[in-house]
């Protein structure tokens, strides 16, 4: 309706004339609170014409005060349309929040009426353990210590001299294989860990591959600083600018590799930026929400997914390709809906959790993706502690030693499809090269839409290769499984 | 994955040092695109600095490159997160998009699979006409036009001053009053009229009131200028901000009045800001956009609502509640994406449309309240025409003659709610006043919102004020038109 501030100034006094050249100054400010703001600034402007003004007569002034809203539009442009630089829809996020909560609370007052919750936590509880008295994918994450205290070792040893750097390399490229290699036998031969515990096991040293790496490399470019400085003592401008609290041999600590191992970074730094205090209203509401997203991921899956899965596994043995289509779209729906909650659930609560409990000070895990307009501006923005190491510690490296802008890419982006791989294929045991292809598609598609899209179009189809091209992949990975697996096995199956 | 303007200043040379801190002075600012922008500005700035750097020597230059790169943390926030101003959400906006067109086309592949299309072109004409020979809510419309000629009779009229303005005040009362209860009868007496036809009849008179009511005003208006003009000829600095082209008698021309009429505006001015030109891809992306949407409501109404409404019926006459709260939040989801299509077909597409062959400049028609985080913030910034004439032609005046602003904004939302009820009331033929109750709740909502809620919290109840106060409202009619009409007559509740 009507608000204080459009319409205080008339009844206040008349100085409608003067506030109108002072608002249409301020129009192009106009965005959301901005525009509160600016019609509030413009008050002592149109306060001190008013003084001017006072000189005309009573009644003279009244009559200006209905003339000048003879004229009321402006030439503009809608909001909505691209031609407008508006840009913010923070609501449209808010009413995408309250749809899925409300969709949420919808499905769970239907299942309560026809008195059947699909959702059955014994499965839940079954995709990570076969033997509830065996738990190999904890096991596995229990071992992985060795390699970090194998990591704090070499270092110790590299910094007091011990061993020579070729030495420290050799332990580490060792410890870095295993690292690999060792979850991937266990996973491969152990026939107790399900799909499920092994992706998570195989993710956790994937982790702590790219976490060590990163502490050899920083730890590496300590000790040569160490050695530049004292060879040439005039380059201390590049010491000054680090304002270290913990200089380099101080730090390898137990507790500072611990801390480098549950911060959520990928990249060491000896300085971490600490926040001031954990916050207990954003912790609990981190908490709160990392809960309810579980729950929600969980029905949507049971509700909704596994009945289409079912039901598509026919037309895709017979390869009816109309259908086929129509289940890959039906599919696609809450394949992405996960995926967007899984990216919030991961990267906003969970880090954010870790990062408050830890007051680890950096909460950039990931930049504005759902703008991005290219392919690339996606992959360089979704997930800020993969994109960062990668920069750090592959791709800069990489064109120091002479390699080629172009090769730099491509080894990076090869070496993406290989994780991406290694993290589907070893937990399934199948190796089919579908998220290898997957993610080297993205090169050509990345070369098209640059080349062909624009602004909100390139965008559109930033969004539609996420939501066809990911249920693809998934759909091809559950069929093969499907074949492999369950069609001679009818209990597998009915699981299914 | 990586893009040029990440990576290109260290091939060229060696001047992270510098850049780093150049880059930490812009940080504030990155939001997408604004982002590379500075990234970009930042340039000349670090190359400025480079050139101070050249006395360094390469070796210790090749090392610094590598030690500013040991800290590669900053004390920041999650875009996600409330503390962070950041506010471009232009992506999620395509995404709604993406996924309704993604839907629609998932719907219609599987109505051609099943072979059953439920989009009946016969019964969507019937909803217009009952006899295809007699079409009472044109012929309604082609009436209308005698208004508008008296109208502009009656201006000109008071402008050559052969009737005083008391007679000229008795004529409008007399024309707008008819305007308003000549169609009501008209729908009330005429059986053939079928509601949405009556609907459509009765706002295209609601329409033509409020816009030959500000005709009326502003003619008023510029009278009374010339005569203050003609009195005191010092006030001429409230004329010079017009700039009129076409001044007071001269717009008393048919052509002007048909373009007001036509135009996408209810306020009446002199001289409208025109474009320069038709923008042909602009219009045809306008008329793309009506045909479609107009589609895609027709199959959420005909493929999702009307079998919700037919199986809410039961529960409806036989007061189940918690089966009623299941089909009214079952309902609420395709009533919402309904009138948000409508309000983007109506608000954006048609308007934008009517404006651009009219080149009428002009184009705020709605401004951002899918942000706002009060009720009242909703109301004054969905429907820009109908608010803008609400200030100028009824708010403002109340105010001139002395009345409080509580009593004012109260007088606004009284008459609001009346049309609200006239539209609704009159093509059902029911008197219910549920309209006229849901407008009035407005009332103490938004006091509750504005007390209570802020920031996100607040938007996310007007969001849900919207989703589920419009489907609460339309059952009721719903439910009331289904006992009076259809449960005695069997081929209408076939038809429904």
């Amino acid at each position: 309706m009507i608000d204080k501030e459009d319409f205080g100034p008339i009844t206040r006094s008349r100085r409608r004339a003067t506030i109108t050249s002072a608002k249409s100054e301020t129009v192009k400010l106009r965005n959301g609170a901005i525009a509160a703001a600016s019609d509030l600034k413009s008050g002592p402007k149109a306060r001190e014409s008013l003084t001017k003004n006072l000189q005309l007569n009573e009644d003279s002034k009244q009559k200006c005060d209905r003339y000048d809203k003879i004229s009321c539009h402006r030439l503009q442009e809608s909001m909505l349309s691209s031609a407008s630089s508006f840009k913010n829809y923070r609501g449209i996020l808010n009413w995408c929040v309250v749809m899925l909560v409300l969709s949420n609370a919808r499905l769970f007052l239907e299942n309560i009426l026809r008195n059947g919750i699909l959702v059955d936590p014994i499965q839940v509880v079954s995709l990570f353990l076969k033997d509830p008295y065996s738990w190999p994918a904890a096991c596995l994450v229990i071992v992985s210590n060795i390699f970090i205290l194998v990591a704090l070792y070499t270092e110790r040893k590299l910094a007091m001299g011990s061993i020579s750097e070729k030495v420290g390399l050799l332990i580490y490229i060792f410890n870095l294989t295993i690292i690999l290699c060792f979850p991937m036998v266990v996973v491969l031969k152990l026939p107790s860990i399900t799909p499920v515990g092994g992706a998570y096991a195989l993710g956790v040293y994937t982790i702590l591959f790219l976490k060590l790496y990163s502490y050899k490399d920083v730890n590496r470019w300590c000790r040569e600083r160490t050695q530049a400085k004292a060879r040439s003592p005039s380059s201390s401008s590049a010491s000054s600018t680090m304002q270290s609290h913990v200089s380099y041999p101080g730090n390898l600590s137990l507790r500072d590799i611990y801390y480098f191992v549950f911060a959520p970074t990928l990249c060491y730094e000896l300085n971490f930026p600490r926040s001031e205090s954990i916050r207990m209203g954003f912790l609990l509401r981190r908490l709160f929400e990392m809960t309810y997203f579980i729950s929600n991921v969980l029905s949507i899956v049971f509700q909704w997914m596994v009945p289409i899965i079912r039901s598509s596994m026919k037309p895709l043995q017979e390869m009816d390709y109309s259908r086929m289509t129509e289940r890959l779209l039906r599919l696609a729906v809450p394949n992405h809906l996960i995926w967007l909650i899984f990216f919030y659930w991961f990267f906003h609560s969970s880090m954010n959790f870790v990062a408050e409990l830890l007051r680890f000070g950096d909460r950039e895990f990931y930049r504005d993706w759902w703008n991005s307009e290219t392919i690339t501006y996606f992959w360089q923005n979704w997930n800020i502690p993969v994109h960062k190491w990668c920069l750090r510690h592959f791709y800069k490296p990489l064109l120091r030693r002479g390699a080629g802008k172009l090769l730099s890419q491509s080894a990076v982006f090869f070496a993406s499809a290989f994780f991406h791989e290694y993290l589907v294929s070893v937990p399934l045991r199948m190796f089919r090269l579908w998220a290898f292809m997957g993610m080297m598609a993205q090169l050509p598609l990345a070369w098209f839409v640059a080349r062909f899209l624009r602004g909100n179009y390139g965008n559109a189809a930033v969004w539609l290769s996420l939501i066809i091209g990911q249920p693809i992949a998934v759909l091809m990975y559950v069929h093969d499984y499907y074949v492999t697996h369950c069609q001679d096995d009818p209990t597998i199956a009915e699981a299914l």
